[in-house]
């Protein structure tokens, strides 16, 4: 077998341990499920108190049945779960669907429990799904595999769909129906102590069956691979994914739920946005992209056109467009005289174009294929507001019979119709999604022209800079051979240097002569810190001196800083006498290791726009080039590097190296925990690293 | 009778002119509503050519009809509606629901035909809605009117409703019915060329009937009196807004649709603010905050309790609480042990109570109970995720009788089901609202409990400040009189001071001399402002110079200010020389007329905040001391004018008198078109105004 997942997807026999002759226990529903959507292999259930089972003869244990069993779905309550499990081993069976509960979700027992089986699973070969999971899908012809007890059997189609919650996965399928959304694959994926989401994204990155992907997340298992995996995967499929836990209270509740670290919100969004990944806000987003995303390709630009036969929802549909970034297509003038040929004169034939309420399937028609012709419109969205007499599936016809002739995506809403009106149906049913609100089809071009665009993004590399690794050991391993959580600001500065940083010239000084001495060999002007174990917050304790221009200067200051922070009861170790750097943009680089992540890397303007505005753009390392300048173009304050009121612009490349080398160095350095450069002064020409803190 | 809209709302009789017998025509539309809905008073049917419509005898002309007519439906086309309407008023009709359209959204000999109906009604006394409108709906049962040609009636309620656009209205009628949301009264406002919003809003205030409020606005006829009246009425009712046209583009459309002037959006959201009007983001929104708000209470606090059969929703619920600003409740301990007694022992009882997919209608019913009883939750949000033995009637049983034990709200997601489940009809038909997603339902319950501060938020005050009216008058005077548009600075400065704002010390002078003498009235460190037409931006043109210590300083930069600027051929007019203000936080606090809405004031912290994180905060005029207080703290560099980082704070309630200030300066007088106070220097004590520039 090409694909260790295949024994779950597409198994020649399945055994229900566990299957049960009583209506409402998991063992009937799975068993009812397999036979009732007429799985194409063979089905044995096993249980010790039944001659047969839904009239299938069933078997004491899975050592009992004659031929061979790719697959074994378990339903038995855990102790007897674990037995069934070896006697699987035994039997030879190479996959397992494993529903019962009662593992690591509850601690204690359970998570040992849960090491045994996944050590017996390993130790022989096979491939397991859960424990504590809803089941899995596949909805290909020659399987039909329905081994979950969702009450309804998802429509075939061409997403396929991973959910970390079996409860919310099964609902969504249940929802999904009645929106016409099919499915090829789904897999309740429960405590992922063997098959994970990433190994199912590398079995469908291949699969001909899925052209979508949809995941429901509340954490990432090896967030790492999850980001190479789903960098590469996003080119060829769209990754949608609805990652709850966002907030710090939705993330412990993450953590009570399935027992695993939830993660870091930012982490995530920065690994989406670094990924391709489409990530959808809510469930009624997944499902409203889901629909798009399944039935038509994005467009190809973002100039969008508006065919209506009301104002107000076309104005709603206007405004939710504006807001995600689209534009209103501007309609050549001969597009609008050709309908000018037909519609009625009150009809408003620029964009939106407003067929007023008399517009009939051959007002739709015309005004539709008009939109789709002209080349100033990527894509349209049609409102219909049913009036009195209601012809809404001629007007549905005349809209997918138009969009087949086009190749540009067409979204429809239907106003006041629910998802089971006849208009809705002859939709869906030929290729056109349909939404219940203008604001959701605007909303789901926006996810799709966002993926168009990525689509088209340039590929980023990951430069490699030539660097005194030794040097910067040497550093690392003096700290923490003397046992030091944390480096000098001089050793800091020095470390950053070893990895190609300009920083600012400094030396440590233990009094005025000393210091009069590091002057003479930096220059003025200069700026003068006290360093000692008290003094974090160097600005707020008055023990920082700028701007210092002379040696008298230099005394002066020096003789005062001492003066004034021993009468502040504050030791000082010493000095740093530092090159004065005057000019340019105070900016912010740093990393923080998530616990989940890694490292993330930060990016934001020095200040209040980082402290209170929270104007911070961050980045999973290792990023590309392309992530860089993606994460310096992505804060608020951008325009301030670029050069605003007839300022020359910072050299925004500089700070785009400084990231790509921060990223290698925290790749290179495990032990590396934070790094908090702050300020960098990005010049005119370069970027000169001025504060450095760097904890082990 | 005492309201102007009891002819309409409340008619002993309708005619319908153009009453039509042929289906699929809004006149037999009309008059089939009429009927079918059991309209409680008589109904006389116009039509020249028919006998009878629809069974009932019709009359050639509305002056045939025997009895007196109270409310005539007009539904002819344009040129004979002119003429119903004359024939209307020579029979004393006392309403007319103009449905025909063809007026001022044509344009041209559209609004002439406007204007003509208008001065028609006004000068006979009757009262209008429309024309180009959808008609009216009153629900009561002594009533029972549906004169719209929706096609399907509304379901009586406590929302009154009224649309700008007609076919929206009417959708949203539809759709809500599926909802089981009910209505009061509906109106189609139309072209609203008589029957405003606004006076839609003074009738429902005192309508017992009505007890929220629904508006989808386009646009505001009379904002200031819309201010007025929503800001009494709110403390009353509910008051949701749908107000499309939020973006540029959106704005636009509404301006084609309805040809009234959209407004600027930044504008209505600071009437929203200031007044307690529910603003929905969108119309699914709408329906949301509609079910809830019809059938509860808001909650009294923002702790809110989840009770759940599955991890995942409640995970998703509990992000949007918290990105809605409310908070998850702590339960007490004896909650959390009351709990355990029956709680299977996998249940995670701290909140998010998660009694897993075991769950049962009991344990539903024990566990809200438990919740609601403890006063650290202010209401509850419960998740049903139907399992596979669905007993979803049940579990709604179990949750409406036990919420309807305390005075709480409580609202429910049922994940996966319909708005035709069971489940979800069996709670909304007990006061129970329900959604589709989790996340609504949470943004629903942070909506109410946005309504409840609001309701108990100090009562503001216009304040009336002491001011020098007559000297302010002057110098407006002064410079109308020269055909100026805008006050000189000085004059500004003056201005301002007149209406008892601190600025700083300023004179013009012409040349060194004066410069001098100015310099020695005024006393150091000064700044010297160069003043002439092209001066617009005095930064870059170098054009400033600050913190000058003494006269040689001022004579030279002066001196070298005239050699730059001639040599950059800028002519000079003067210069300023002017106090310095050293210290302090700069902010700007400003002023524009918006052609619509009037006078909008607005508040930030000066340079780039404004300019580029566009952090300001607007609110109209005229405001209460209260909206000074909530605007200044709405900025989100707030904390830098409260203190941080050791700074002694600003003196915040200087800035607050100049916002109020700047609102009866404003108020006072009309010709004055826009303000900018850039920068106003806000002190440890006091606040002085540095620059400003008054455009008439």
């Amino acid at each position: 077998m090409v694909d260790r997942l295949d024994p779950i997807f597409s198994p020649n026999s399945v055994a229900v341990i566990g299957a049960s002759r009583q209506k409402g226990k998991v063992g009937y529903a799975i068993l009812h499920n397999l036979i009732v959507n007429e799985y194409q292999g063979t089905i044995y259930p096993v249980n010790p108190n039944a001659e047969s089972v839904h009239s299938i003869k069933a078997y004491p244990s899975v050592l009992e049945i004659p031929g061979p069993v790719d697959l074994a779905v378990i339903c038995v309550p855990a102790d007897a779960a674990m037995k069934a499990a070896e006697e699987c081993a035994k039997k030879g069976v190479k996959g397992l669907v494993v529903i019962t509960a009662g593992f690591r979700e509850i601690g204690g027992a359970g998570e040992e429990r849960e090491r045994t089986l996944r050590e017996l699973v390993r130790t022989n070969g096979m491939t397991m799904v859960g424990p504590n999971c809803m089941g899995v899908i596949n909805t290909h012809p020659d399987v039909q595999l329905d081994a979950t007890f969702a009450p309804t059997p998802p429509l075939r189609g061409n997403i396929s769909f991973m959910s970390q919650s079996g409860a919310l996965g099964v609902a969504i399928l249940d929802h999904a129906r009645n929106l016409n959304i099919g499915f090829a694959k789904f897999v309740s994926l429960g405590n992922k102590a063997d098959v994970s989401g990433n190994d199912l994204l590398m079995s469908w990155e291949n699969d001909p069956d899925t052209h979508i992907i949809l995941m429901y997340l509340e954490n990432f298992g090896n967030p790492r691979n999850f980001a190479r995996i789903a960098r590469r995967l996003s080119k060829k499929k769209p990754l949608i994914a609805v990652k709850s836990g966002r907030t710090e209270a939705g993330g412990r509740a993450t953590v009570s739920h399935t027992g695993a670290l939830g993660g870091s919100d930012i982490a995530a969004e920065a690994v989406f946005a670094q990924t391709g990944v489409i990530r959808a806000n809510s469930i009624d987003e997944l499902f409203d992209y889901a629909m798009s995303f399944s039935k038509l390709k994005p467009p190809k630009g973002k100039r969008i056109a508006v065919v209506t036969d009301a104002g107000g929802p076309a104005i709603m549909c206007t405004d939710a467009l504006i807001q995600q970034e689209l534009e209103l297509a501007t309609l050549k003038p001969k597009t609008i005289e050709s309908m000018r040929k037909w519609a009625p004169p009150e009809a408003s034939l620029t964009n939106p174009v407003d067929l007023i309420a008399s517009a009939g399937p051959e007002d739709y028609r015309r005004a539709l294929d008009a939109v789709l012709a002209d080349d100033n419109a990527d894509a349209a969205i049609v409102i219909y507001v049913p009036p009195i007499v209601t012809a809404e599936v001629d007007v549905a016809r005349a809209i997918w019979e138009t969009a087949e002739k086009y190749d540009k995506p067409v979204l429809c809403n239907f106003m006041g119709r629910s998802e089971d009106s006849p208009g809705f149906v002859e939709l869906v049913q030929h290729g056109i999604p349909s939404y219940l609100y203008p604001e959701s089809a605007a909303r789901t071009l926006a996810a799709m022209y966002r993926y168009h665009e990525y689509l088209n993004r340039r590929e980023g590399a990951f430069p490699e800079f030539k660097v005194d690794k030794k040097a910067a050991t040497r550093i690392v391993e003096t700290a923490k051979q003397h046992g030091r959580k944390r480096l000098t600001e001089a050793e800091a500065l020095e470390l950053l240097h070893a990895y190609g940083f300009a920083t600012a010239k400094t030396r440590f000084v233990k009094d005025a002569e000393e210091a009069d001495q590091a002057a003479r060999e930096i220059g003025y002007p200069l700026v003068l810190k006290a360093v000692g174990k008290d003094l974090l917050h160097k600005t707020e304790q008055k023990a920082v001196a700028i701007d210092l221009r002379d040696e008298k200067d230099l005394r002066d200051e020096l003789a005062k800083m001492e003066k004034r922070l021993q009468k502040a009861g504050v030791s000082v170790d010493g000095y740093l006498v530092q090159e004065y750097v005057a000019g340019g943009k105070e900016t912010i680089l740093g990393m923080n290791r998530d616990k989940v992540f890694g490292p993330l890397l930060a990016f934001g303007l020095g200040g209040v726009y980082v402290e209170y505005l929270k104007d911070v753009a961050f980045g999973l390392a290792p990023i590309t080039d392309e992530d860089a300048r993606r994460m310096i173009r992505s804060i608020k304050t951008y325009p301030l590097l670029a050069g605003v009121r007839g300022e020359k612009p910072s050299d925004v490349a500089a700070l785009e190296d400084g990231l790509l080398r921060l990223s290698q160095l925290v790749h290179d350095f495990e032990e590396i925990k934070e790094i908090d450069l702050n300020p960098v002064i990005a010049l005119e020409t370069g970027c000169k690293v001025v504060d450095a803190r760097i904890v082990l």
